[in-house]
């Protein structure tokens, strides 16, 4: 990426606007806490991991204008407290902000603005490392030649590092070759139409864009070798939160026989859950169904639903990939299989 | 619906522009074979019913400057030939223009004007009383307070005189009460967020929108009865062309067992084929996907795959209703059931 996703210096936060991807690359200065919150609320920075780095400055950002310990630990725990309600679903932000809060709990007198600061650039530095090795990890999944599906957008962009699934991806064209990329467009928000694609032409890696119930049919129709998603939330036992459609998208592959990987990195594990049934589900504003891109398509006063994201049952995912390595399903134990976490060094 | 869908008076052939709803109500005369054509192939017209009544009236238009028999018989058989090619998948619209190849074969020599008009009128009527027949045998199958799923448009708008499955839902809401209709939004077109949201609004029936994905997740939270769809082309087996979308929403339906129902006249069944396999699936242009409502969404130069519709394996579908009754699945034979056809009266 020339552009770089997000950038923290001399204590500015700066992100790329990604509601206004392709068309603009426009970096957005974040100031204050109230402009963090709204970018990460408009989607301005989304993608798990990327959310839960931009919360993490979001705090420095917000214990900035502090002048002495008291002052920042107010500020950070209040920007703690406001920056959790900022999205439901992804858990990659409550464990970003729960290390931030541990943070300020040992804020030592001298030199907390750098305590703060070390410990969110320890979390943009682990992500950039845990997708390197997720990559090498996906890679095993892949052959050369393959066809496949991605949902939403699970690049760079998502994470401000290599990526999670399409991370893989990209990599797998450049490593293996004849990669061919179906892109799911990604309704509501077109994360798939705008930003997949964006960062496949960006690569040359070879894709085609289709409506999300497209997928389907191409599936049905045969010669795809896998289907490639990311997570928000992962359960104990392998259920995945991820972005409205990739449920359809899992029964489709499962009914077709071809195997769907998801990838994300351990932090997007949330093993105090049992199962998906227990992982909050974001509803967001109806005009991102009703009004697409502004244009008022459905009669004003239309009752919508739009639920962000939806639940894949671990029994339709063929493996899970982390920083850690590849867990086989059809039944996971992500207790098992994560714990204990070794320190990062 | 107050706005009448299609007209023919005069030898004018006048139709609602369904591209322009729900902002706009705007009809448009058809003077020509060229806005015929035209008006059929961007969906001006749409609803495999419709197309073929309008069809059968563009003939009409296509002969009305003729000063006899024989530069009729030559205009007529050549909007014949041009219509045929105008879209691909819906049968409708061959069935129509074989209706009236019949009726052009047997011109008289005086009145052949009228002999065409007669033709396309009984075409139009015949629809109308299939559908009144199609409504109440769809009846049989719901029940009072019945929460339903829809996808695309096939109410009044899509055949001019009660609709196909949406017909059945509306009279539903009617007949039986508590009815809660939810409806895909139907990407590319939108025929769900644009026409079946209005209609439903027009005929007080509770609904709520949501983008495609979004069904299979709604089915999995449970309490569903029933997902109604129409159809572009079945074959003799059951496989069913319908909008694309259609399969993904079957399958999710089926796996968790919630009947799924088509509603079409047995002219839209194509007893020539034995298969879905082969049914001709119409592509359309990219920039339907890829610029959606003119938004150009993704970046120049994206490469589009965008069938405009699926097939929908008869084993996925419960029960086919026709103007003749309900046909149940999962094996389907529809040469059987819908043979010898009565002759129209």
């Amino acid at each position: 990426m020339p552009v770089p996703v997000l950038r923290f210096d001399q204590g500015r936060l700066t992100v790329l606007d990604q509601t206004r991807l392709p068309q603009e690359t426009v970096l957005v200065a974040l100031e204050d806490l109230d402009a963090v919150d709204e970018a990460i609320r408009a989607l301005r920075v989304r993608g798990a991991p990327l959310i839960g780095v931009t919360a993490a400055f979001g705090v420095c950002v917000a214990v900035r204008a502090a002048q002495e310990r008291g002052e920042a630990l107010r500020l950070g725990r209040a920007a703690v407290e406001r920056l959790r309600r900022s999205r439901p679903t992804a858990v990659n932000l409550f464990w970003a902000l729960a290390r931030m809060e541990d943070k300020l709990r040992e804020l030592p007198d001298a030199g907390w603005r750098e305590a703060l600061e070390r410990e969110a650039r320890a979390i943009l530095a682990e992500g950039e490392a845990q997708d390197a090795a997720m990559v090498a990890h996906g890679l095993s999944l892949l052959q050369p030649g393959a066809r496949v599906i991605t949902h939403c957008n699970t690049g760079p962009l998502a994470t401000g590092a290599r990526g999670t699934a399409l991370g893989v991806l990209i990599a797998a064209h450049r490593q293996l070759g004849g990669l061919h990329v179906y892109v799911d467009e990604t309704r509501p928000r077109w994360q798939g139409a705008r930003l997949t694609t964006w960062e496949l032409a960006g690569h040359h890696v070879p894709h085609t864009l289709m409506v999300d119930s497209a997928a389907a049919t191409l599936l049905a129709r045969g010669g795809l070798h896998s289907v490639w998603v990311g997570a928000d939330r992962i359960a104990a036992n392998g259920d995945t939160a991820n972005k409205i459609g990739t449920y359809a998208l899992a029964l489709a592959a499962h009914h077709h026989g071809v195997p769907f990987y998801v990838v994300a990195p351990s932090s997007t594990v949330d093993l105090a859950l049992d199962s998906g049934a227990d992982i909050p589900i974001e509803e967001r504003a109806e005009e991102e169904v009703s009004t697409p891109e502004g244009a008022p398509l459905a009669p004003p006063g239309t009752p919508v639903w739009n639920p962000a994201f939806d639940v894949t049952p671990a029994a339709l995912v063929r493996a899970i990939v982390t920083e850690r390595g590849v867990i086989h399903g059809p039944r996971f134990n992500l207790r098992a299989a994560l714990a204990p976490a070794p320190h990062p060094a």
